[in-house]
Protein backbone atom coordinates (compact mmCIF):
# COMPACT_ATOMS: atom_id res chain seq x y z
CA UNK A 1 0.00 0.00 0.00
CA UNK A 2 1.37 3.23 -1.26
CA UNK A 3 1.26 6.03 1.12
CA UNK A 4 -1.27 8.60 -0.26
CA UNK A 5 -0.25 11.70 -1.55
CA UNK A 6 -2.08 15.14 -1.57
CA UNK A 7 -1.65 18.75 -3.22
CA UNK A 8 -2.94 21.98 -2.07
CA UNK A 9 -4.16 24.46 -4.61
CA UNK A 10 -3.05 27.92 -4.32
CA UNK A 11 -6.30 30.43 -4.96
CA UNK A 12 -7.21 33.16 -7.00
CA UNK A 13 -7.04 35.69 -3.53
CA UNK A 14 -3.42 33.95 -2.63
CA UNK A 15 -2.29 33.99 -7.01
CA UNK A 16 0.06 37.55 -7.28
CA UNK A 17 1.96 38.43 -10.60
CA UNK A 18 4.94 36.67 -10.83
CA UNK A 19 4.13 33.89 -8.90
CA UNK A 20 6.32 31.37 -10.60
CA UNK A 21 6.21 27.51 -10.29
CA UNK A 22 8.47 24.59 -11.77
CA UNK A 23 7.17 20.97 -12.69
CA UNK A 24 9.84 18.51 -14.61
CA UNK A 25 9.47 15.26 -16.01
CA UNK A 26 11.93 12.51 -17.84
CA UNK A 27 10.82 11.91 -20.95
CA UNK A 28 11.87 8.14 -21.86
CA UNK A 29 10.40 5.39 -24.36
CA UNK A 30 7.82 4.50 -21.87
CA UNK A 31 5.99 8.16 -22.09
CA UNK A 32 6.56 8.22 -25.82
CA UNK A 33 4.94 4.73 -26.20
CA UNK A 34 2.22 5.68 -23.90
CA UNK A 35 1.27 8.83 -25.59
CA UNK A 36 1.16 6.82 -28.79
CA UNK A 37 -1.24 4.47 -27.48
CA UNK A 38 -3.23 7.24 -25.79
CA UNK A 39 -3.63 9.84 -28.76
CA UNK A 40 -3.54 7.61 -31.32
CA UNK A 41 -0.12 9.01 -33.28
CA UNK A 42 1.98 5.95 -33.98
CA UNK A 43 3.96 7.11 -36.98
CA UNK A 44 7.53 5.96 -36.80
CA UNK A 45 9.57 9.32 -36.21
CA UNK A 46 8.23 8.86 -32.78
CA UNK A 47 8.56 4.74 -32.65
CA UNK A 48 11.20 3.61 -35.30
CA UNK A 49 14.53 4.12 -34.22
CA UNK A 50 15.76 2.91 -38.04
CA UNK A 51 12.97 4.98 -39.93
CA UNK A 52 13.85 8.11 -37.36
CA UNK A 53 17.78 7.78 -38.31
CA UNK A 54 16.64 8.74 -41.88
CA UNK A 55 14.90 12.06 -41.30
CA UNK A 56 16.15 15.44 -40.52
CA UNK A 57 16.06 14.49 -36.76
CA UNK A 58 18.51 10.89 -36.86
CA UNK A 59 16.58 9.50 -33.90
CA UNK A 60 13.16 9.11 -32.65
CA UNK A 61 12.05 12.51 -31.31
CA UNK A 62 8.56 12.86 -28.52
CA UNK A 63 5.73 13.93 -29.55
CA UNK A 64 4.84 18.00 -29.54
CA UNK A 65 1.63 17.53 -27.86
CA UNK A 66 3.36 15.10 -24.89
CA UNK A 67 5.23 18.61 -24.01
CA UNK A 68 1.33 20.38 -23.86
CA UNK A 69 0.27 17.43 -21.39
CA UNK A 70 3.44 18.48 -19.08
CA UNK A 71 2.27 21.92 -19.67
CA UNK A 72 -1.25 20.86 -18.15
CA UNK A 73 0.07 18.97 -15.25
CA UNK A 74 1.54 21.55 -14.14
CA UNK A 75 -0.44 23.40 -13.98
CA UNK A 76 -3.07 20.76 -12.61
CA UNK A 77 -0.89 20.01 -10.00
CA UNK A 78 1.26 23.24 -8.69
CA UNK A 79 -0.10 26.70 -9.75
CA UNK A 80 -3.26 27.02 -9.37
CA UNK A 81 -3.07 23.32 -8.60
CA UNK A 82 -6.49 21.13 -7.60
CA UNK A 83 -9.85 22.91 -8.42
CA UNK A 84 -8.19 25.00 -12.01
CA UNK A 85 -10.43 24.87 -14.67
CA UNK A 86 -8.20 25.38 -17.79
CA UNK A 87 -9.72 27.45 -20.59
CA UNK A 88 -7.15 27.77 -22.92
CA UNK A 89 -3.66 27.70 -24.07
CA UNK A 90 -1.42 28.35 -26.51
CA UNK A 91 1.84 26.69 -27.34
CA UNK A 92 4.66 27.24 -29.96
CA UNK A 93 6.89 23.99 -30.31
CA UNK A 94 10.42 25.49 -30.96
CA UNK A 95 12.68 22.17 -30.61
CA UNK A 96 12.69 18.73 -31.10
CA UNK A 97 12.43 16.82 -27.95
CA UNK A 98 14.85 13.47 -28.09
CA UNK A 99 14.31 9.88 -25.71
CA UNK A 100 16.34 10.98 -22.37
CA UNK A 101 15.49 14.70 -22.56
CA UNK A 102 14.14 15.88 -19.01
CA UNK A 103 12.06 18.77 -19.60
CA UNK A 104 11.25 21.35 -16.90
CA UNK A 105 8.09 23.45 -17.57
CA UNK A 106 8.43 26.99 -15.76
CA UNK A 107 5.08 28.98 -15.19
CA UNK A 108 5.17 32.57 -14.41
CA UNK A 109 1.76 34.14 -13.84
CA UNK A 110 1.24 37.35 -15.74
CA UNK A 111 -2.12 38.36 -15.54
CA UNK A 112 -5.57 38.60 -13.17
CA UNK A 113 -8.35 39.16 -14.07
CA UNK A 114 -9.91 42.59 -12.23
CA UNK A 115 -12.93 40.51 -11.31
CA UNK A 116 -13.58 37.11 -12.18
CA UNK A 117 -11.30 34.80 -11.20
CA UNK A 118 -8.95 34.34 -14.81
CA UNK A 119 -5.36 33.68 -14.67
CA UNK A 120 -2.84 34.19 -17.77
CA UNK A 121 0.15 31.98 -17.24
CA UNK A 122 3.57 32.26 -19.37
CA UNK A 123 4.43 28.58 -20.14
CA UNK A 124 7.84 27.74 -21.29
CA UNK A 125 9.68 24.52 -21.18
CA UNK A 126 12.86 23.97 -21.87
CA UNK A 127 15.11 20.76 -21.36
CA UNK A 128 18.47 19.81 -19.27
CA UNK A 129 20.54 22.01 -21.38
CA UNK A 130 18.61 24.88 -21.00
CA UNK A 131 17.17 25.24 -24.47
CA UNK A 132 13.71 26.05 -24.79
CA UNK A 133 11.82 23.81 -26.15
CA UNK A 134 8.11 25.46 -26.28
CA UNK A 135 6.60 28.35 -25.51
CA UNK A 136 3.30 29.53 -24.55
CA UNK A 137 0.67 30.92 -22.53
CA UNK A 138 -2.63 29.36 -20.27
CA UNK A 139 -5.25 30.42 -19.39
CA UNK A 140 -7.02 28.86 -16.71
CA UNK A 141 -10.16 30.07 -14.21
CA UNK A 142 -8.23 29.76 -10.55
CA UNK A 143 -10.23 28.06 -7.61
CA UNK A 144 -11.69 30.26 -5.04
CA UNK A 145 -11.91 27.66 -2.60
CA UNK A 146 -8.74 26.45 -0.73
CA UNK A 147 -8.68 23.00 -0.48
CA UNK A 148 -5.99 20.06 -0.50
CA UNK A 149 -6.90 16.50 -2.57
CA UNK A 150 -5.71 13.03 -2.13
CA UNK A 151 -4.15 12.39 -5.47
CA UNK A 152 -4.99 9.07 -7.13
CA UNK A 153 -1.56 6.72 -7.40
CA UNK A 154 -1.05 6.59 -10.88
CA UNK A 155 -1.66 3.09 -12.47
CA UNK A 156 1.64 0.92 -13.37
CA UNK A 157 1.95 0.81 -16.90
CA UNK A 158 2.74 -2.02 -18.75
CA UNK A 159 3.58 -1.71 -22.55
CA UNK A 160 3.47 -5.10 -24.43
CA UNK A 161 4.71 -5.71 -27.60
CA UNK A 162 0.98 -5.69 -30.37
CA UNK A 163 2.68 -8.65 -31.89
CA UNK A 164 1.91 -12.22 -30.66
CA UNK B 1 1.72 -11.14 -36.60
CA UNK B 2 -0.24 -8.21 -36.79
CA UNK B 3 -0.68 -6.80 -40.76
CA UNK B 4 1.80 -3.79 -40.86
CA UNK B 5 -0.75 -0.33 -40.98
CA UNK B 6 0.43 2.31 -43.38
CA UNK B 7 -0.11 6.09 -43.81
CA UNK B 8 0.45 8.19 -46.53
CA UNK B 9 0.91 12.12 -46.32
CA UNK B 10 -0.67 14.92 -47.84
CA UNK B 11 2.32 17.40 -49.52
CA UNK B 12 2.27 21.09 -49.14
CA UNK B 13 1.42 21.41 -53.38
CA UNK B 14 -1.46 18.62 -52.64
CA UNK B 15 -3.37 20.93 -49.80
CA UNK B 16 -5.83 23.25 -50.81
CA UNK B 17 -7.75 25.68 -48.65
CA UNK B 18 -11.06 24.29 -47.90
CA UNK B 19 -9.89 20.70 -47.21
CA UNK B 20 -11.04 18.97 -44.50
CA UNK B 21 -10.46 15.62 -42.73
CA UNK B 22 -11.65 14.22 -39.24
CA UNK B 23 -10.79 11.65 -36.58
CA UNK B 24 -12.48 10.31 -34.05
CA UNK B 25 -11.78 8.43 -31.31
CA UNK B 26 -13.13 7.19 -27.55
CA UNK B 27 -12.37 8.03 -23.88
CA UNK B 28 -12.53 5.90 -20.91
CA UNK B 29 -10.88 5.36 -18.50
CA UNK B 30 -8.11 3.52 -19.68
CA UNK B 31 -7.66 7.06 -21.92
CA UNK B 32 -7.86 8.78 -18.61
CA UNK B 33 -5.82 6.53 -16.46
CA UNK B 34 -2.92 6.77 -19.52
CA UNK B 35 -3.32 10.47 -19.37
CA UNK B 36 -2.26 10.66 -15.84
CA UNK B 37 0.28 8.24 -16.23
CA UNK B 38 1.88 10.06 -19.22
CA UNK B 39 1.34 13.20 -18.18
CA UNK B 40 1.93 13.22 -14.04
CA UNK B 41 -1.49 14.42 -13.51
CA UNK B 42 -3.31 12.47 -10.43
CA UNK B 43 -6.07 15.09 -9.78
CA UNK B 44 -9.03 13.34 -8.21
CA UNK B 45 -11.45 14.96 -10.17
CA UNK B 46 -10.40 12.67 -13.26
CA UNK B 47 -9.89 9.50 -11.53
CA UNK B 48 -11.98 9.32 -7.98
CA UNK B 49 -15.94 9.18 -9.10
CA UNK B 50 -16.49 9.52 -5.43
CA UNK B 51 -14.64 12.80 -5.42
CA UNK B 52 -15.72 13.80 -8.94
CA UNK B 53 -19.32 13.37 -7.56
CA UNK B 54 -19.12 16.03 -5.40
CA UNK B 55 -17.88 18.70 -8.05
CA UNK B 56 -19.32 20.63 -10.31
CA UNK B 57 -19.22 17.97 -12.80
CA UNK B 58 -21.06 15.43 -11.13
CA UNK B 59 -18.60 12.91 -12.24
CA UNK B 60 -14.95 12.33 -14.00
CA UNK B 61 -13.95 14.47 -16.50
CA UNK B 62 -10.89 14.02 -18.96
CA UNK B 63 -8.20 16.01 -18.43
CA UNK B 64 -8.51 19.16 -21.18
CA UNK B 65 -5.43 18.54 -22.91
CA UNK B 66 -5.93 14.75 -23.86
CA UNK B 67 -8.45 16.49 -26.51
CA UNK B 68 -4.79 18.66 -27.54
CA UNK B 69 -3.40 14.84 -27.61
CA UNK B 70 -6.05 13.90 -30.05
CA UNK B 71 -5.55 16.66 -32.39
CA UNK B 72 -2.08 16.48 -32.91
CA UNK B 73 -2.83 12.68 -34.22
CA UNK B 74 -5.22 13.89 -36.52
CA UNK B 75 -2.77 16.10 -38.34
CA UNK B 76 0.03 13.84 -37.61
CA UNK B 77 -2.30 10.92 -39.09
CA UNK B 78 -4.76 12.42 -41.43
CA UNK B 79 -3.56 15.95 -42.86
CA UNK B 80 -1.23 16.86 -43.80
CA UNK B 81 -0.04 13.44 -42.30
CA UNK B 82 3.21 11.61 -42.05
CA UNK B 83 6.29 14.14 -42.37
CA UNK B 84 4.61 16.84 -40.67
CA UNK B 85 6.33 19.28 -38.58
CA UNK B 86 4.16 20.74 -35.48
CA UNK B 87 4.68 24.51 -35.26
CA UNK B 88 2.04 25.78 -32.51
CA UNK B 89 -1.14 25.31 -31.75
CA UNK B 90 -4.05 27.45 -29.62
CA UNK B 91 -6.72 25.66 -28.05
CA UNK B 92 -9.56 26.84 -26.06
CA UNK B 93 -11.23 24.30 -24.20
CA UNK B 94 -14.93 25.04 -24.32
CA UNK B 95 -17.10 21.99 -22.36
CA UNK B 96 -15.95 18.86 -20.02
CA UNK B 97 -15.47 15.74 -21.62
CA UNK B 98 -16.87 12.66 -20.01
CA UNK B 99 -15.79 8.89 -19.67
CA UNK B 100 -17.58 7.22 -22.69
CA UNK B 101 -17.83 10.16 -25.01
CA UNK B 102 -16.52 10.02 -28.12
CA UNK B 103 -14.63 12.96 -29.18
CA UNK B 104 -14.14 14.11 -33.21
CA UNK B 105 -11.92 16.34 -34.66
CA UNK B 106 -12.79 18.03 -37.61
CA UNK B 107 -9.71 19.89 -39.73
CA UNK B 108 -9.93 22.55 -42.21
CA UNK B 109 -7.35 23.99 -44.29
CA UNK B 110 -7.78 27.44 -43.41
CA UNK B 111 -4.38 29.12 -45.50
CA UNK B 112 -1.15 28.39 -47.05
CA UNK B 113 1.70 30.35 -47.15
CA UNK B 114 2.97 32.07 -50.27
CA UNK B 115 6.31 30.80 -50.36
CA UNK B 116 6.85 28.58 -46.92
CA UNK B 117 5.43 25.04 -46.65
CA UNK B 118 3.33 26.52 -43.68
CA UNK B 119 -0.39 25.98 -43.24
CA UNK B 120 -2.79 26.82 -40.98
CA UNK B 121 -5.61 24.27 -39.62
CA UNK B 122 -8.83 24.96 -37.95
CA UNK B 123 -9.09 22.28 -35.57
CA UNK B 124 -12.27 21.98 -33.84
CA UNK B 125 -13.17 19.05 -31.61
CA UNK B 126 -17.37 18.05 -30.80
CA UNK B 127 -18.61 14.85 -29.09
CA UNK B 128 -21.28 12.53 -30.15
CA UNK B 129 -24.04 15.10 -29.50
CA UNK B 130 -22.42 17.51 -31.85
CA UNK B 131 -21.54 20.02 -28.88
CA UNK B 132 -17.53 21.45 -29.64
CA UNK B 133 -15.64 20.83 -26.45
CA UNK B 134 -12.37 22.61 -27.85
CA UNK B 135 -11.98 25.33 -30.46
CA UNK B 136 -8.70 26.40 -32.32
CA UNK B 137 -5.92 26.34 -34.83
CA UNK B 138 -2.93 24.48 -35.70
CA UNK B 139 0.17 25.87 -37.46
CA UNK B 140 1.84 23.11 -39.41
CA UNK B 141 4.87 22.67 -41.90
CA UNK B 142 3.67 20.58 -44.22
CA UNK B 143 5.36 17.72 -45.98
CA UNK B 144 6.92 18.54 -49.38
CA UNK B 145 7.65 15.20 -50.02
CA UNK B 146 5.42 12.21 -50.93
CA UNK B 147 5.60 9.44 -48.38
CA UNK B 148 3.74 6.35 -47.29
CA UNK B 149 4.80 5.06 -44.02
CA UNK B 150 4.82 1.74 -42.16
CA UNK B 151 3.00 2.50 -38.69
CA UNK B 152 4.30 1.22 -35.43
CA UNK B 153 1.81 -1.27 -33.69
CA UNK B 154 0.47 -0.18 -30.65
CA UNK B 155 1.87 -1.12 -27.74
CA UNK B 156 -0.98 -3.12 -25.70
CA UNK B 157 -0.83 -1.04 -22.29
CA UNK B 158 -2.00 -2.82 -18.93
CA UNK B 159 -3.01 -0.72 -15.89
CA UNK B 160 -2.33 -2.38 -13.20
CA UNK B 161 -3.15 -0.87 -9.80
CA UNK B 162 -0.40 0.76 -7.89
CA UNK B 163 -1.53 -0.42 -4.50
CA UNK B 164 0.25 -4.33 -3.18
Amino acid sequence: MQEAQQATNVTFDEINIGDTATYSRLVTEREVEMFAAVSGDHNPVHLDPEYAAGTQFGECIAHGMLTGAFISAAIAMELPGPGTIYLGQNIQFRAPVFLGDTLTVTLEVISKHDKKPWVTIATTVSNQDGKDVARGEASVMAPTVKETVTLIPPPSVKLVEADD
